[in-house]
């Protein structure tokens, strides 16, 4: 369940970009982002903020796109994460998030990687340990 | 535009527990988590894997829940995403975090917690910026 989570802040985006506006053309875009990156869209959902500004969701069978912008800023966050579990997908949610990055045309943008789940665990919780008593 | 993401991984949730297994149930877990915190939903799809395994978002007013279940490894991520617009919603999605916690009943869990957004621009071409991870 090893997989990799690809987070954006983008901004100075420009302002009157139907992409930051416009669900209808933000799920266009993100949808047709992953199908060319080759992974599997299994839901989405996109909603329309008036006066503008979009936040929206690709379900994937490999975990998930996620979407916010504001277009009276510019900004926009991104979420791309996907699961390895049968093959490494880290090649084709980088390119999901070059596509969309090329799109929203930021000037500026902040770029994490996130290494998520794994075999290792890092802390145990002590709260649903069971309960040991030591007989008097 | 400042905001808080809350990132876990969980370990070790019961195998058979329904709301690892079955969407309706996850969703209903989630709706109700984040309507009690005091966040706006406007918008969910959850997606049902055969023969289980469930994914899921609930777009929010102020971002977005996104959750993943391997029910056959009892292993659980979730995402929790607030900005912090017009007022701090920090408290709430930590609420909704521990809710969520609760009903799925990780043994062992990572969490981290990344700040997102804000005024600052810390570099224009921040491929490389150190990933910044508080340990939970």
């Amino acid at each position: 369940m090893y997989g990799i989570h690809l987070l954006g802040e983008w901004y100075g985006c420009p302002v009157d970009e139907p992409l930051l506006t416009q669900a209808d053309a933000l799920r266009d875009l993100c949808r047709r982002a992953v199908g060319d990156a080759g992974l599997t869209i299994v839901g989405d959902r996109f909603y329309q903020f008036e006066p503008q500004g979009v936040t929206g969701t690709v379900l994937l069978a490999e975990s998930h796109l996620a979407i916010h912008t504001w277009p009276e800023a510019g900004f926009v966050t991104v979420d791309v994460y996907v699961c390895n579990y049968t093959t490494d997908n880290t090649g084709k949610a980088e390119r999901v998030f070059k596509a969309l990055e090329l799109a929203l045309k930021p000037r500026r943008k902040r770029f994490q990687t996130i290494h998520r789940g794994g075999k290792e665990v890092i802390e145990d919780e002590p709260r649903n340990e069971p309960l040991r008593v030591a007989a008097g």
